[in-house]
């Protein structure tokens, strides 16, 4: 398959199954979505859609929008990859943008996310001990209900610099342009 | 449906019937696509796959990805919209980058799009006789063979002034990370 479609698409499924245990699912703003007891997160699409799903939400990693060259390789310096043994701590937050923001020139866009918001450099902050993965809904065409899906995962003595990190984002500028957002933290036992 | 997504998909059929008649199809670089005697336009996915159908493309408008306020501004002030009575030629042109130019930074890809090529100052040149629509296929999901689709159409007089267009695009910088290119073009009767 072209443009590594099946690599770089994920699901996430709240069901009855899977490896991750839901430990609460906050609405911060707009509509809450459904509860679910567990979460399993798929490399590529859900091919059956099991009879305990309650929901499930896709995204796909992509090409940076932001990030310059410098930053990125500050980064890439700082950061660590998705599923080290310790971090057994995990958060799914997915948000929406309202429209307003997607009417915004890049320039603008920069602007707010960074020169006033300072979005790069608080998670930064955070490295190596929260790990991120965005994903991106707005444009895979089948009408998903958020823009972005951002999957970290941390150690459970780092869940408390993790919502330092959320409390700071949540302040900022940029998310004024935030209409929908949901906090789901989850668990799972050590490998 | 969130994000507006069925008004943002578009579906291109290369098949034997629809209402664009195909003059020609070259390919510029890469793989070519098989022969076909007409094009459909669908606003949406193609619902059912017409047994005449000899490919289908498919492509969401989406946020501008390099575009600043004060082009923006000047684009607005220039352009006409698409389906004008007497453009009776259009243009389909897929086009797919390589992973060197997805692995670039936003502001990497900004200078080599812009400052070096000149890709919104170039097209605005042929503004308003070449009207255009991008649409994006790379984060579909479901592998699409190209990363875009830009739809043209203009009047049979404009088609050598297009024809500058795409050379001064060919010609520049960023076409050097275009590793597959087709340019069909199209006519259909007057209104």
């Amino acid at each position: 398959m072209s443009n590594n479609t099946t690599t770089r698409l994920f699901t996430f499924a709240g069901s009855a199954t899977g490896e991750w245990l839901v430990d609460r699912i906050d609405c911060l703003v707009g509509a809450p979505i459904a509860p679910a007891g567990r979460l399993a997160v798929h490399a590529g699409p859900l091919l059956e859609i099991a009879q305990d799903v309650s929901w499930s939400l896709q995204g796909i990693t992509s090409n940076d929008r932001y990030v310059e060259r410098s930053e990125k390789v500050a980064l890439a310096k700082r950061q660590a990859g998705m599923g080290r043994p310790e971090c057994t701590r995990a958060a799914l937050i997915p948000i929406r943008k309202s429209a307003a923001w997607w009417a915004l020139t890049q320039d603008e866009r920069r602007a707010i996310f960074e020169a006033q918001s300072q979005h790069i450099a608080i998670g930064m902050k955070y490295l190596p001990a929260v790990a991120r993965r965005l994903h991106h809904c707005r444009d895979l065409g089948h009408g998903e209900p958020f823009d972005f899906l951002t999957w970290f995962d941390f150690a459970p003595s780092d869940e408390a610099a993790f919502d330092d990190l959320l409390q700071a984002l949540r302040t900022s500028p940029e998310w004024a342009y935030v209409d929908r957002e949901i906090d789901i933290r989850l668990e799972r036992e050590a490998n």
